[in-house]
This record gives structure tokens, C-alpha cells and sequence, in this order.
């Protein structure tokens, strides 16, 4: 996908560069104070076409038009690697390691699903995990589906971003007995599945306390070992994403499962390790540009809201080095991360005509 | 393990063969009307030395015993191939397909873990799934490791079995809607983990009820997809093992399974598909051997005591054809299906001298 987005390079009148994160750029005037337009090109495991790609393409019908008008802004495309935690179970990589703003951790030992680091993947491709800093950046804009139901089910063209809900994400380990399933009477067992199952309900009851505040909880991997009919579970892993707009909310979740956890595992005589993947504190784009988007949607007669986003986005990482917004698109159903995910030409057209409208408003054509 | 099994033909005066279904055995004298101890070669994922393997020693040790004494009987010692049900979730193949005694179900189609069918492997390694019945069998024996605590914590030396308990089995694929974790308010989700969650937890349940009639109900597999952080899951197996001696407890545990999962699914609004795997009656052994064992034990002076089998054994399909017992020893902590699995050397003679002492007091030497 990446090759695909370079060979726009020639028809744009654009360079190609690749940064030392493996991310890509068009860019059409190599100047500072750039405006940069990016989503990302991966998806997740049986995710949809829209996901990422669609804001990459908004990027590129920006580039086309800023051409034909001669934006007075030096623009530039992005195509972020790895935004999605599929392989390393950690989000918005690419554009987290250009812009220094997340993983103070040692992301280097990171496994990926087969069993290679992110260190070893990174080396292969000669790209960097200690990258140096993006510069010259001027301002953020990207557009994305919105991957939930609001725009859909209120018939509503665009949203404008206000705050980026922030992911906490715990990896825990849990170790019981692997016993006979026949032979071993329910007194004395350890089953690590039914902890995780008290865990996921437990998860589940957390999200649903909270949901008045926008907050969810989820229970999205399980691994479960040695996963056989006849032996009670000795080792599950599993993997929890809790996503907020509001600090409280999300420190309140995070408290009720650590000690949720540590009940059923005490009760249930199981051994629990728990990692702490990702804690990011919930992101406000920049009032400026969230207004500047807003004034263009109206301008352009365009149906719009304010709202939150629950899901993640690279342009998490940019509000401390430049003015950033954020532009959403309706999806079919707000169904995302599926095959089914579906939005149409025209509401990707909306979105990428609410930013452009707004860079002509803010800087000016020649 | 067969092939080592075959080398011990020379050093024992016997002759090998094979049956149409893979199994092997070792024939000391061709006749009918044979006594054939034996039990199985495999093992499951992650499992240790003894399950099976110490009731096939256990055999040869007889055949070397009956030749030096002249045993007035024919004698055979066989070892069957998957016993467990770890890679076809189908258990006592081996066994059952030379009885006739299980599936009547088409197990032709039966899918091993990397997706090949049953009939594949069989076709492959030239094989039959509907070969022909054994014949000539007078008495089936097995010793076996208890893989329970009882005999380890009481210090009895062997115990005999009078009933071994019927697996029920199900596998059930359970469908929700795989969307973003992020994005989707909690009113929102089908949550095919949560369903899974809340039925484990119902088996165990179920299981704890049962448990005054001895019956145990496992949750053992778990398939979890798309398996990833920000993915809500849409799709779930679970695969669930109830086991009883006493037929109304099991027909119970069934029935508030099936209750249990239906209102659970409605309320989720989880789609879910039901396949019955397994559904053994409790097989009660022969009431003259047992006694018969209990005497040799009692001539023998070992500690003994009469009592169930959680576990299910090659065994089971035999009482329909011919008169069937059954010897247990104990096992360190009362561990199986698990590398910590132990047992002592001297524990497995005591085993095999009780099935001895039992056939010499009943057929004789010369």
C-alpha cells in the first residue's frame, strides 16, 4: 500500500519521502511550517477498506486541489505504519515514534503474533525505533470514519472532533492447574478460565458503570493453554482496552478492575502478572482549529456535530507540537473493524471538502 | 512409542500386529478366547509419562510374567491409538472403533487442529475408520494412573474401579458483532466473549452443583475471534466436557447447560450453534472381575479400595463384548494432563500384580 501511495508521487507533481519510522509523505513544497494531512494504510485482522485509507485519500485530493488553487501553505500527505495494536498489541506506532510523544517504555522487546520482536521486524526493514523528531510542522489535519453509530443513526455528513478518548490497556497473565477435566473433583481445582470469564463479566459491568461518561471496557483477546477438551485451563492471557474522554472516568475503571482482578484471583487461588500496555490521558485537539473546521463545514451548507471520538488516532500525538483537528465521516451502521464497515464516496468528499475549506479560509490560494 | 511397543515381540516370544484401525498388539498364542490388557500410546498436549503408557508396561510386564509361569490362557497386550480427545476433541477412538462400541455419529469428518479430517490422517497412514469388530476376546484388563488425589491422600496402594463416569461433550460456536472497542457505546455490543464468560461461568456452576454425586463440568477450549485489543469479539467456541457415574446427575447437567445457554445467548443476543460431540453412558465394569481384583489385591496384602473413574479409559468400550476390569494406581498429588504427572515404579507393579494374581487364580498356570 505504501508502493501504491508513492506512485502518486509522479501525478501530483509531488516528492516522495519515507521518515525513519517507515512512515511515508508526499510533499509538495519541502518548506517549513507545513501543514501535514495523514491517517494510516494498515488495518486490523479482518478490518474494513475505510479504516485509515480513507483519510490518507482525503490527504490526497487536498494535495490535488491546493495544486490547482496554489494553497499558500506548504502541504504535505502522510501514511502512518502500525496505528492499529493488531501485531504488537500497541497503538498509533509510527506516528507515536516521529513525534516523541508516546511510549516512554522500552517498546523494543514488543512481540509480535509470531513470536518476532518489533526490534527484529524494524532492523529487517532498516527503519528506526528511536527515530529523531518530526520538525517544521505548522499544523495536523486528518479525517477518519467515525467506527461508531452517531453520524449514521442522526444523519449527520461530518463531526468535528473536540477530545481523542485515551486508551488504558492491560495485558494480564493468569496461572491456575492444568488438571484432568474427568478426574479432578470442582473443589479442587484452579481454573484459569473461569477467572478470566469472572474478569470479562467483571470488565464488562465496569463499562457499563461508566458509560454515561462515554467511557467502554473490553475484553478483546483470550488465550487460553493447552486448550483441550479433557484438561482444566492452566495459563489464560487476556487482553483489556478501557477508552474515555474523561480522566476521572478512566482512572474510576481503572481502579474497580486492579482491584476486581485482585479479589477474583485471591478467591479463585490463581496467580495473576499484569502488564500495563498503554495509558494515554484523553487528547483535546486544538480549540482554534476545531472551530476553523466548524465555520467551514457551515460555510460549505454541510450537516455537522461536535463530538467525541472513542476510538484512537494518530493525530493523538500532535496537539503538543502543532495547532491539530480532526474531521469525521459516517460509516455504515458505525460498524468498523469488520469486513462490513462500509462510508461512500460522497461523505468521504464532505470530509476532505471541510478541511480543504478550512485551509483556504486560514491561509489563502494565490 | 508403537514401534518401540512392536521391538519388544522378540524379547517376549510373541508375534505383532496391527488392526485395520492402527492399533498395536503383541499375541502370545493366537487363539480365541484371549485376555487382552491393554491401554493407549498417545498422550494430550503437554502431558506427562504415565497417562496410558504405564498400563501398556503394565501388559508387558504380564505377558513376561504368564511366559515364565505358563498362564492356562491366551494372552495379548494392545496399546490404542487416540485415547484423548486433543487434537479430534473426540476421545477412546482407538478403542471404540474395534468394539463398534462408540460413535455412531459420522466421524469421517471430524477436524483435526490443523484442519485436516480424521479420515485424511486415516487415508494417509492406510487406516480405516469402520473396520472390522474384534473377535475372539474373552476379558479385557487395563491398569491405569488414577489421575485423581483419592489413592494419593488416603496412601491405598491400588484401587479398583467399579463404574467409570460418561463424558457429555458440546462444542458451541457462539456469533456476535466484531466492532471497534473504541467506538461502540456498551449498549451497543454483541459480545461474543461476555456470552462465552458468562456460560463458563454457569458450567462451573453447574458443575459445583452436581458435585455431591461426584459429576464434574469443564470449560476446557476456547477459540477467541478476531483475538485482538480493539476489537470487540464476534466470534467464540467454547468446547465443554460434563462427566458423571450416576446417569440422572449427568442428564441434569445437560439439561441446565442447554437452559442456561439459551437464556444467555437471548439476553446477549448472541447467535449460537449447538454440536453434541460425545454422550457416554456411565459404563459400570464386570461385577465378577471386579471382586475378582479386590480378592487379588487382598491375597496380595496391598491396601486397596473400590471406586469411581472420572476419567474415561479405553476400557469403556468393552463390557458389551466381554467380562471387564479395571486397576488404579495412584498418582503423585493426584496430577494429569500435565508435566508434573508422576508415578512410582513400584506403584506400577503393585498394579500389575493384582491383574496377575487375578488371572492366575482364575485360569491357572501349568
Amino acid at each position: 500500500m505504501h508502493a501504491v501511495f508513492a506512485s502518486y508521487a509522479k501525478e501530483l507533481g509531488c516528492s516522495y519521502i519515507q521518515d525513519e519510522a517507515g512512515n511515508s509523505y508526499l510533499v509538495n513544497d519541502p518548506s517549513d511550517g507545513y501543514c501535514l494531512i495523514a491517517s494510516h494504510l494498515d488495518s486490523v485482522i479482518e478490518g474494513g477498506e475505510y479504516d485509515g485509507a480513507a483519510g490518507v485519500i482525503a490527504g490526497l485530493m487536498c494535495l490535488r486541489w491546493a495544486r490547482r488553487d496554489g494553497l499558500r501553505v506548504p502541504l504535505r500527505v502522510g501514511a502512518f505504519r502500525c496505528e492499529e495494536s493488531s501485531n504488537f498489541g500497541l497503538c498509533t506506532i509510527g506516528s507515536g515514534l516521529i513525534t516523541h510523544e508516546s511510549y516512554k517504555e522500552n517498546i523494543d522487546s514488543l512481540k509480535g503474533k509470531d513470536g518476532r520482536t518489533i526490534a527484529e521486524v524494524f532492523r529487517e526493514k532498516g527503519w528506526s525505533l528511536h527515530p529523531k523528531k518530526i520538525s517544521g510542522i505548522g499544523e495536523y489535519l486528518e479525517m477518519h470514519i467515525e467506527q461508531g453509530k452517531v453520524l449514521d443513526e442522526t444523519k449527520t455528513e461530518v463531526g468535528i472532533v473536540g477530545t481523542i478518548a485515551g486508551p488504558k490497556r492491560y495485558r494480564m497473565y493468569l496461572n491456575g492447574m492444568a488438571d484432568h477435566s474427568g478426574a479432578t473433583p470442582m473443589s479442587m481445582r484452579n481454573d484459569a478460565l473461569c477467572a478470566a470469564a469472572a474478569i470479562i463479566l467483571e470488565v464488562e459491568r465496569i463499562g457499563h458503570r461508566e458509560a454515561a461518561y462515554n467511557s467502554v471496557a473490553t475484553v478483546g483477546v483470550l488465550n487460553n493453554a493447552p486448550n483441550v477438551m479433557n484438561v482444566i485451563p492452566g495459563e489464560v492471557t487476556i487482553g483489556i482496552d478501557m477508552r474515555g474522554i474523561q480522566k476521572e472516568s478512566l482512572d474510576r475503571m481503572e481502579r474497580d478492575l486492579l482491584r476486581a482482578v485482585k479479589s477474583i484471583c485471591q478467591f479463585r487461588r490463581i496467580d495473576c502478572r499484569q502488564e500495563k500496555i498503554n495509558d494515554v490521558s484523553p487528547i483535546r485537539m486544538s480549540p482554534e482549529t476545531e472551530e476553523g473546521l466548524v465555520k467551514a463545514a457551515r460555510e460549505l451548507g454541510l450537516s455537522f456535530r461536535r463530538m467525541p471520538s472513542g476510538a484512537g488516532h494518530d493525530a493523538m500525538s500532535f496537539p503538543p507540537l502543532c495547532r491539530t483537528g480532526m474531521v469525521f465521516i459516517p460509516c455504515r451502521a458505525g460498524i468498523s473493524h469488520n469486513k462490513l464497515e462500509y462510508t461512500t464516496i460522497p461523505s468521504v468528499a464532505d470530509g476532505t471538502a471541510v478541511m480543504y475549506r478550512y485551509l483556504k479560509d486560514r491561509y489563502g490560494t494565490r
